[in-house]
């Protein structure tokens, strides 16, 4: 086999987060701040842990970060005020909902009810189909995560079987049609897929976004598969079995330190380029 | 081999038509009538033969078809300022705006002018994400074809391999994320797929919509598949090569006779479901 890859996301984040702070230091000569809104709604630890970090990303980066904490009994009506009242604030170029929000919520509509200028985390509706169509401009940061990581990589797609597991509205669906996009052949994989195995041992690339722990295994990976696994599941452990998976793999991101520290750096992307086309 | 069908779309076809019937003279009796406007931009003989087919089969059924034939030169700003009239005016319950434009033409922005309450033949954006996120109200029309077929005739889907060919904003890209959301395991291949008739023959459902005639041949098929052509071609010709699928199929659309009838059906139900939704 030749030479194996470890995707480093934190190297990828690195590079694209300097790249950032000259965008962000001519803003501010324009006397443009970029503002990163996140709203919180509830006690969830894990989800305050979250936006605590992209709070601080934006902070190192010189992105304002206005964190809005809302109580758990919330009801859509008033997380919906909240929303279009950032909708319609000027100083404010990027939305976040931080998902999930308490079940008494209708969430698909506060996400959809985020103005489409400022959807820096592409959860819209909308979003997502202009995302499907190539001309979005904030895809869903995870898929554009992956992407920006076969992009710094060169890693060859086009053409190529990629098959994604999981079929989420942020993460499987968007990933899929941003691959579609970059012409390689997609397969969709899911919890009522069939032989997923014998699926999986066909791709050249394996995008893992199933939520769960270790669940990709060596003996599904055909020899020099790239994989993607942008599973996150308690205690740092990844969608994929890393231990299995790496000596089969030409090009594998480790959790943590693959997909994640990329996705962050893709929300602070988009809000500066929010910012810039409001310039 | 068991039992072939050929799926019928002349017979699906009018199935929907009937119970639409009873539909339409509901409304009649709120004083409502469905009116399905289309807009023509210039003179394609086949666009103009295409208007005109859905016009009658409006007339059939009791809708009221408004056509709006605009000529070669008409600019962007033009045709929406036409679209924004249609949104505007509420006798109106569907708009159609027929595919292609002339080059001029921002097709894209001229699809996207029109209303989503409108949007019957499910050509927006923001549509497609709703039927990709599994409530949209009006999915493409050959993609809600293709799914009523399957239904009609309780084909097995979930768990099932569909192979899409084609992906395009109104069919192969729509078509995909239905079956998806039927639990299908799903592939998209395009022009730029390797090893196409290896992975055509993994199918358990292949959709042909790649716009080439007889581009689909038996011996990419697996015994048994279900056959969907979404083709039509010059001369009434399918995307798959029907004499040598036929005998490998267990069930199989022909051309014409099959998607195409649905097709039209299904445009007629979303413009009934539209005025329903406003009466």
């Amino acid at each position: 086999m030749e030479k194996q890859i470890i995707l480093d996301g934190k190297h990828v984040a690195k590079e694209v987060k300097d790249s950032l702070k000259h965008r962000v230091e001519a803003l501010k000569e324009q006397d443009i701040t970029p503002c990163l809104a996140t709203i919180l709604v509830g006690n969830d630890p894990s989800s305050e842990t979250y936006v605590k970090m992209k709070g601080n990303a934006c902070g190192r980066l010189g992105i304002r970060s206005m964190q809005i904490h809302l109580p758990e009994e919330t009801t859509t009506d008033q997380l919906l005020d909240q929303i279009i009242a950032l909708n319609e604030d000027e100083s404010v170029h990027g939305i976040l909902l931080q998902h999930p929000v308490p079940r008494h919520i209708d969430e698909r509509l506060a996400f959809d009810t985020i103005s489409i200028e400022k959807d820096v985390d592409g959860v819209t509706t909308e979003g997502f189909g202009q995302t499907a169509f190539h001309f979005g401009r904030f895809p869903s940061c995870t898929p554009a995560a992956i992407m920006e990581i076969i992009n710094f990589y060169n890693l060859e797609v086009e053409g190529k079987h990629a098959v994604v597991i999981g079929r989420s509205p942020i993460l499987g669906k968007p990933v899929s049609m941003m691959l579609l996009n970059r012409n390689a052949t997609v397969t969709v994989c899911h919890s009522k897929t069939e032989n997923l195995p014998q699926i999986v041992q066909q791709a050249d690339v394996i995008v893992a976004a199933v939520g769960m722990p270790k669940f990709v295994k060596g003996d599904w990976v055909k020899e020099g598969a790239v994989i993607l696994d942008a599973g996150y599941n308690k205690g740092n452990i990844g969608d994929v079995d890393y231990d299995s998976c790496v000596t089969k793999a030409s090009a594998i991101t480790p959790v943590p330190g693959g997909v994640g520290p990329v996705t962050i750096s893709m929300l602070l992307k988009h809000t500066v380029l929010s910012a810039e086309m409001k310039s």
